[in-house]
């Protein structure tokens, strides 16, 4: 089983077949044995099967096919409106409208997230993360009729795979662990942590397909840009205190 | 293997057995397989052995005796500073000093840290997340020299398992998943889902010895306080904004 985290890697072309209900189940219920705070599980899962839904889905999360392809879409949200239900409903008044709460309900979230992941590859189906979920999570929140206390954090694809793609590479492990303090970088260590994701041939034709001089250079001119970083920050933060999340006091 | 994450309680007494690098390695290895943003990897892990090291996580993590007892302690940051520095020996110039990068970065620990927790798991260890991570987030920036672009979201021990615990319980599955919308609670739906939870032994002797009225209760006015929750919000979200993500523009 170390195996299946160890191959690892996303799918996205999918088969049209459907899912089993009893094997989502399984999948679900491996998901929320993930550790969660004080055993609140302060998150939701919104599956979306229907055409229609899916339809705008494809839209906000930017036209990715796979959303309409794969079997399931799941969508998991930080969500604390269950639990101040809970307690307003037992005499108990919740304190939960702060940031802290939001990212504590987030991490639940993704907690869950990364075990459905692992579960539905078990299965032998392919997964794949939609990081689009923050980008538009304002309009996840009116699509799926969000109430106060529930904002997305990322959604997933799940499905079975049409496509047998490589792994992708990683950085040598050393360039992400650090014993006792954190080991920060020089230009020396930089070049040698990098170098062998620079030189694949992929990345070398990534440079010349964008006219541009580094790899470094896709991410912040093309795939990653201030502009779009800062558009969409000041969307998510929005999206974050209107669901009651306060961001000062 | 979907049985271990099935099977999967957290660990709070640990044996004093120390963990071999190469263990430690290979479960490290399957955490980096995690998905991630871009394939950027903007996350680091800080491993903790050392004893004063972690006499000092000890007090910050509010003194849990399984921070001293367990085989490490590994903390998961957010990191766009060692992808900032690539950007900037490579001509690019990095737009990353936002919310939706931190929270991108978070998200990218998080997945890292619950493959770690999976794999650990797989080789019959045991582990527990420390939800005080966020809570003193600026003490770790300290103690462990985090620069800039580097914020603390979670952290886990890991060790070799001294008590046998029984598994704690969850909502059933309906309280958690939502279809095609989101299907808000009512009093009645409330009461019906979180009544096993209530009528446990165990939470109904919780309440008793907090002296209160509901289970509810225990959560509000003794674990999760609002004067707590807002407290460790400031402190969050300043160290956020200390290490260079905007939250205004």
């Amino acid at each position: 089983m170390i195996d299946e985290l160890l191959l690892h890697r996303s799918i996205r072309k999918y088969k049209d077949i459907p899912l089993h209900d009893n094997k989502l189940e399984n999948i679900l219920n491996a998901g929320i044995r993930a550790s969660t705070t004080g055993n609140m599980q302060v998150y939701s899962i919104i599956v979306s099967k229907d055409q229609k839904i899916r339809e705008k889905l494809w839209e906000i999360h930017f036209k990715q096919d796979m959303v309409l392809q794969a079997s399931v879409v799941l969508t998991f949200c930080a969500d604390f409106n269950r639990f101040n239900k809970w307690c307003r409903f037992n005499n108990a008044k919740p304190g939960y409208d702060n940031y802290l709460s939001f990212f504590t309900a987030a991490i639940d979230a993704l907690l869950v997230a990364q075990n459905v992941c692992i579960a539905a590859e078990y299965y032998g189906l392919g997964i794949c993360y939609l990081g689009t979920a923050t980008y538009n999570a304002d309009k996840l929140i009116d699509l799926f009729e969000l109430p106060k206390g529930v904002v997305p954090v990322t959604s997933i694809v799940i499905g079975y795979p049409d496509e047998e793609p490589h792994q992708p590479d990683r950085l040598p492990l050393e360039a992400v662990v650090h014993h006792e303090k954190y080991n920060d970088y020089t230009k020396e260590s930089i070049n040698q942590l990098y170098k062998a994701k620079e030189n694949l041939e992929e990345n070398i034709n990534f440079i010349k397909e964008n006219n541009l001089q580094t790899l470094a250079q896709v991410f912040t001119e093309k795939r990653y840009t201030l502009a779009d970083n800062e558009f969409f920050s000041k969307k998510f933060l929005s999206a974050i205190e209107k669901q009651g999340f306060l961001l000062n006091f």
